[in-house]
């Protein structure tokens, strides 16, 4: 039986940008904040955007968003993002993700958000679907 | 039998701020026009949050989201994005939401993304979990 | 002797994505707000950025901004952004910004914000300085 | 003659969030920038903003913000944002920011965008301006 994927983590501040006036994290931010934790994940495979789209012209777009909002985070609050590949095929990448922070004075750590993120191919002159590189496929996990 | 809940719609403008490196708007975005749209559908029904705040310390949370992006928009795209109250109960309401762009030429509108969001209301001092006033109970949609 | 060039004005809501911990309007977000009028401003002279970029390659870029913050403004605030052209060129576009919001119970309207915004050309592919193309020239004031 | 204040630096990556549909990162997204590595600069004083909010209710807001743009920055680039405290009272603190960009293959880092920042000191509660709290005054370079 295959173990599971390794578990990819970004640790990340909150910044005032980061909040509303609710005095905690803006729920719309934590889609950045899981972008940002897929974007180190990819380049830790080897996989850069910026240099894939010059290279191939694919362009990754997010198809599916699902996210639960369990605890707020505050203003110079350390998070941890995880990513997690849950299915990688040749058309479609689904990822779990999860914001955490560390207990005050050394306490259990506390998930904060979580959720799941599809991500598709498509050509970055007409947006049409196409399938991830070979590049991409060999670099994700099975 | 009842008649479903009719549906608010809030036109908005795609500006540079809201789009991406890939020329279209970016996903996390319609999570801010979808918000845009409630607050202005809430204020139809005669809500403002910022007085229901000083009125009663209710702050309204977003606590679930799930979005499936079907189509891009682009800078000076027209869009129009929809409010249909799914359930609304003491504790918990849920809206389905739709961004859609017109047609050029008069064509058929196209729908770019959709999804549903859950809402609940919290104490803002302290963020506990508490019942919408009554004026938002009464304000909604049974 | 000219008269001076008319103040276009656009009026916008206070949303939730556009505030801070601190209970108010996040200071970097009156650059959009600016952005969202300068681009109305133009349309509204027959210029629309997309449509220019896509038939002459050419793309606005900011190359300036100075801004002063006077007051907050905060969540459901009904703001009114201004935009007056102080210099028109060939090469460089510079607009006086203000952010105004109405007194309560029909008091005197109140400064939140004012600054200047120096505006260049481009081309969109290399980013090369040009200059604006003739149909932007003759639609700014002199 | 005092030796001139050390200055601070912040690595910081560029991600999809940070762009626009010019391909480059949106000018106002600077001004996000600065505030992380002013915020971390404070941090590496010993001055926690929202540990300071907590024990003395005094808020940072920025006054005014100049600042001008050299040349675009671009998805996946690794900027590095400096923080040089140019005047610190008790009232008014002012700061000369930039973001530099190492050059490919090695070569000479260039500078994106430069500017000032002026900050001063409010009650959280009331907005109004009051005198920055000692240990602020105590950790800041003369």
């Amino acid at each position: 039986m295959a173990d599971p994927a390794p578990v990819f983590t970004l640790p990340l501040r909150v910044y005032w940008e980061d909040t509303d006036a609710g005095g905690v994290v803006f729920y719309a931010n934590y889609l950045k904040f899981f972008e940002r934790a897929r974007t180190e994940w990819l380049r830790s495979l080897g996989v850069g955007q910026q240099a894939l789209r010059e290279a191939t012209g694919a362009l990754f777009v997010v198809s599916e968003t699902a996210l639960r909002y369990l605890a707020p985070a505050r203003l110079d609050d350390l998070l941890h993002i995880t990513v997690q590949p849950l299915e990688a095929g040749r058309a479609s990448l689904r990822v779990q993700q999860q914001a955490w922070r560390n207990g005050p004075h050394g306490g259990a750590p506390q998930l904060l958000c979580e959720g799941s993120i599809r991500i598709g191919c498509v050509d970055a002159g007409t947006f049409r679907p196409r399938r991830f590189p070979n590049a991409i496929v060999h670099a994700l996990p099975a």
